[in-house]
């Protein structure tokens, strides 16, 4: 059935009688229970329902209903609201991506990315353009969460407009229940009319298989139960189809960056390199200090193969900012936890508040190099991480973060010089291991990687540097350079 | 050394000539990685350093030296001004222990809880009491840290008031330096006397083996790098020793509490049942929707043994909240990442905010419960707890958490014929393991420590409600009316 068809059947107000209600209501707890633990045990996917609909249809009575018929042990239920202080310090997104149920568990949403797309959606006049770019954004983020094990079903709440007041009136009416009833409630049924169009064109947009909207007949109490959980139900048995596979992603045009470098000679001298180097770091220290960038983050990103100075880079920039506004993030394979959720996820954890730096030690790019290269993630999840890393970083950057990405790239010749060095230097010895070795083996197939990587998500909202660090201190000059230009550059556009 | 003389020494200004820097700079980096290194390998403890001191003594260089000579992508730096937002909505202390380092790692602390002590203790007429009460809290929090893995070491930069003085004006008159010399720096030569003796007071009364002070001189540049990266040596060679272990607790007064189970006849009437639990219901529910419940919090804990109803009760409980306004907590086994952390880190991310409530199921408990009979936990360690417990409840109730402890009490019998129960009824099944059946042959060692428990836990701010659940409809109804009571009687304390 269409979305139309089904908020017209909705608007019908079908109703269940007590009797049918109650002849099925065991065997709907007792499945939803049985199956709530299958999922718990088996621990390969979490669910995540979105509650929305219209206002005064019963949705807090749904969401109740499931916490009372599943095991609210294992439910998280996320209402949202307007952005507490915490949450618009933040990228938009950071609330749902903290918010996500691990595998195994069950989510219930309130309060969605789908509020400020229906609040436009309902405008006398909708800007097309804007709601096209939300509702693409949505469909984007749940394929994603699909893809990583999030299955998401969506429940839009539906009633005709008489018996939306109606039920607002019965529950005003009574003095236990009226503090349920909302001016938005309230509301409702002088806009019905736009509400509803509003709903079929969401719904129309953003009902994929693999994240599928469900309509609920919302009148009669018992039927909307009824519905609900076997809505429910049917998502805890049944995974979701996975989304559609992108195609191969290909670079556009010629590559920006090659992996060329110059060698060592004749190299930079040390007194030079003070120089130009304590210049660089002091006009990055002031740039980070104008008062325009307070309201702005630093976002920094290293990678680069073993030993090619990610260390001695992050050490000289910290020099320049100040130490109480900024985390280095050092990056290494995920943890328990952080592999019950989304790759992505634990990269949100470090989502930056204005007036901060987060340097990445290593970064959310592992997906595409080491778990490309050592296979530890399938071929059509390393090759949608691209587009997914991209539109991660825009969130990131519509929130005011400067992003800045270093590609470090070394000779295999000094690599080697390095490697031998720090087997030999006592406080250096640490940092080798035979993994560097058993890395260093496999070049080839990382520097392809790394190619890729640099031609699929140099984007202008947050571009690669490469930077050559045989000479390391020609390097580290221009990293700070790099900096400085770019945070000068975001600065002078929005002053 | 006392406090007093070693003050005396730092405001002697010693210096260390450039040559002599020179010549023990490298040795003392090199020392200083090789420490942090054997740290993060070993990862049995994790060490922090508190920077406090005078203003404009040199604590932010001292920082940045740390950053730059170790290695700064396993220093974790935090420095806390006046609360944000997301800080101000939880317990004072919730900031500090977020911030902890995970073991192997390193923390350096600015702005920690010795800021509020020592602006009391430096205004011209201290609050004797408060300060005493404030210097205590401080010595229990670092001698709980010590004994769970984290080795506070604090830091007091020192010098004299025409250094203080002199160094503000040489950083102000250089462009590059301006920005680091704050109102605060300037005021300290008016009020030196003052700061001086507050200094004194609080290093006399806080400085333990378990967590020392250090007295920085702090006038030379040289000499305070040399002096700040010896100290920091130090506490990466030397597990500071334990704190004095507490004398084992025990009980005062006659126990308020005792663990008999009624039996389950007569038993509760199903149609009086449905009554008394929907007017209890409705009871809470009205009580957490006062105007006064926004500014508090409701922290529900649940204990007892298996089967003993914890899930079913959870399940009335949350009935009666709005469901976009709790959380609840299932406690099991920490994982990866909180075996990192002392004992109460993981609770503490779940400190609850107002207007919302956290229902635990299971809890910190744990420690004098489950570890205590298993010997997860030894003796010391879990005989600690229970002060350390009531010291964290203190804590959340003083933020304004009403916080509300069940017991569920059950009798040999009637678990038995609930263990059977579920291994027979299929949605149940899943409910009961071998573990089940093991816990229950340590039935006198579990009963042991539910009453050392209840005896030492069951304080006025967190009291213990022992309810006996045979008869599961008395014991639902139970639970709802201690709670309903214990917010009513909270809010109109506070109205």
């Amino acid at each position: 059935m269409k979305p139309a068809d089904l908020l017209d059947h909705a608007e019908n107000d079908p109703a269940l009688a007590q009797a049918d209600f109650e002849a099925q209501e065991t065997s709907l707890r007792t499945d939803l229970l049985l199956q709530q633990f299958a999922l718990l045990e088996k621990a390969d996917r979490a669910v995540l329902f979105v509650i929305a609909g219209v206002d005064g249809a019963g949705k807090g009575s749904a969401i109740h209903l499931l916490n009372e018929w599943l095991d609210p042990r294992h439910v998280r239920t996320l209402a949202f609201g307007k952005p507490t202080p915490e949450e618009a310090a933040r990228p938009a997104a950071w609330r749902y991506w903290r918010g996500l149920p691990a595998r195994g568990r069950i989510g219930v949403v309130f309060g969605s990315w789908y509020t400020p797309i229906l609040r436009e959606a309902a405008r006398r006049k909708p800007d097309a353009e804007r709601l096209e770019a939300a509702l693409g954004a949505a469909r984007q983020f749940e394929a994603q969460l699909r893809a990583d094990g999030v299955h998401v079903v969506k429940l839009w709440f539906h009633l005709s407009r008489d018996a939306q007041r109606a039920r607002c009136e019965r529950l005003a009416a009574d003095p236990e229940t009226a503090w349920r009833v909302s001016d938005e409630d309230r509301q409702v049924a002088s806009r019905f009319g736009r509400l509803r169009k509003a709903a079929e064109h969401v719904i129309a947009h953003t009902h994929e298989p693999a994240a599928p909207w469900r309509v609920i007949p919302s009148a009669d109490d018992n039927l909307r139960a009824v519905v609900t959980a076997t809505t429910v139900l049917q998502a805890l048995r049944h995974p979701l189809p996975a989304p559609a596979r992108a195609p191969k992603p290909e670079a556009q045009g010629a590559p920006r960056h090659r992996l060329v470098v110059a060698g060592r000679e004749p190299g930079m001298g040390k007194r030079d390199y003070h120089e130009a180097l304590a210049e660089a770091q002091a006009r990055l220290g002031r740039a980070v200090r104008l008062p325009e960038a307070a309201k702005r983050s630093l976002v920094i990103v290293f990678e680069g193969v073993d030993a090619a100075g990610k260390g001695g880079a992050v050490r000289r920039v910290v020099r320049s900012l100040d130490v109480r506004r900024y985390d280095i993030i050092p990056i290494a394979a995920p943890n328990e936890e952080e592999r019950a959720y989304p790759y992505l996820w634990r990269f949100w954890r470090h989502a930056p508040t204005p007036g901060r730096a987060v340097i990445f030690d290593r970064s959310w790019y592992g997906r595409v190099l080491v778990e490309r290269v050592e296979r530890f993630a399938a071929p059509a999840d390393w090759q949608r991480a691209y587009e997914e890393i991209n539109a991660f970083e825009a969130q990131w950057k519509d929130h005011g973060a400067i992003v800045v990405k270093f590609w470090l790239e070394i000779s295999r010749e000094e690599q080697l010089t390095r490697f031998r060095a720090r087997e030999q230097t006592p406080f250096k010895h640490f940092k080798i291991t035979p993994e560097d070795w058993r890395n260093r083996g496999k070049h080839k197939a990382y520097r392809a990687a790394a190619l890729d990587m640099l031609a699929l998500t140099d984007t202008p909202h947050a571009p690669w540097h490469v930077v050559a660090t045989d000479d390391k201190r020609a390097a580290r000059v221009q990293v700070l350079t790099t900096l400085a230009d770019a945070v000068e550059a975001a600065l002078g556009e929005s002053g």
